[in-house]
């Protein structure tokens, strides 16, 4: 099998799934990975655009990927600034919206903190069919 | 909005899913998860169990998870054991089910080395509708 | 160079560090590899015991570390639990002793949450030289 | 205790140690923290300038650090990117330079690739004592 040759990988672990369901998996695990990549990492204000950038970048790179936007909450690293100089990245402070595509089918796969959960909800945000 | 009421956040946020799509959506991001948040931990043939333990009664928290099974490739170990004391844990070395479950769909998760793509893949095995 | 002889590691790339800076080296490094590679996992207070041992038995693999002893918080977890079924770890939550040692001197590192700092602090805790 | 009063905390907590010692210490966290934070990451020739960039911005900010220079191989990403999209953040490929200081006592803390060892090493390539 050679790896390039994408279509036989698709035939021959993906054909139990429709690219419906295909965009939402590879975008949910793109969100999941990026939530354990990441949290923790140390941030403040000054530093949140590079952060935000790396891990568009990199998660981009993932299979399936076509775009994200990940924002670091201004608000609570400037409260957090007045009285620390720097943080650990954690969810509560993420907004992330993944866009996954397959076959032309785009889901958008969202992290965002929801108050009245009290907890960074990952979900699915909207699906585009064609 | 109640965080207990788990039915009124599924209206709110999960209602354009299907339950198949449910279950595979939930299982997907614990796979990123459990691949992003572990890979790079020491890890020897003796401290292997105690790995696949934590890994497994971990990522069984996430929402959505029935069972998940973790398996660290022993012979990779015993190879590594021979040259090094330890090593990083990576993806290679992982043989991950993960078994989701929403509204009575199952999906089973899977991530392993796939030797002819040269990378562990994630991917759907199978899904039980009863 | 023989991976096996670390004598001659030691000579190559060690010569500079007293034994007594060597101890607090290992000690320092292993202290933030824990942290921000177990920080983010999911936990709650059945899962707790396992992910305490994992963490112990894979940092004790790293070079210099003689024992390890990790507690994640009991009365946050317990908190926690009343209002969700899990959340990640973070850094208050933990009180952890690492013991390194080299030529017989020993190190105990330490990193608990200071309640006057509102923050877990690293430090080292006491030096034995015999 | 005020939190911005670090003569206090460093009177409290660090008394035990030399200028030195503490210079050693905050570098080898920061050191072990950068490992394990960002290996695992996605990474391709073309996201590694930032990803090299949100390492060096996030570890600036630990205590003690003042500057830090980090490098992934360029040669390893042209061979991966003959054959695959992207890989996975090793040790293997980094090449980092720590610089800490406590009480104008500066330490070079430095992780590379070592081939003889075969595995990245963390070792004090300097202390600078005016």
């Amino acid at each position: 099998m050679d790896i390039n040759d994408k279509d036989k990988v698709n035939e021959k672990y993906f054909s139990n799934l429709s690219s419906r369901e295909r965009a939402i998996f590879e975008g949910a695990i793109s969100m999941g990975a990026l939530f354990h990549q990441f949290i923790g990492t140390p941030v403040s204000l000054k530093s949140a655009d590079s952060l935000q950038k790396a891990i568009e970048d990199s998660i981009e790179l993932q299979p399936g990927i076509k775009k994200i936007k990940v924002l670091i909450n201004p608000h609570i690293l400037v409260e957090l600034d007045n009285e620390f100089e720097y943080t650990s990245l954690t969810g509560d402070m993420l907004d992330v919206k993944i866009h996954s595509e397959f076959q032309k089918i785009r889901a958008l796969i969202r992290m965002k903190f929801i108050p009245e959960l009290n907890y960074p909800l990952m979900y699915v945000e909207s699906i585009n069919e064609e």
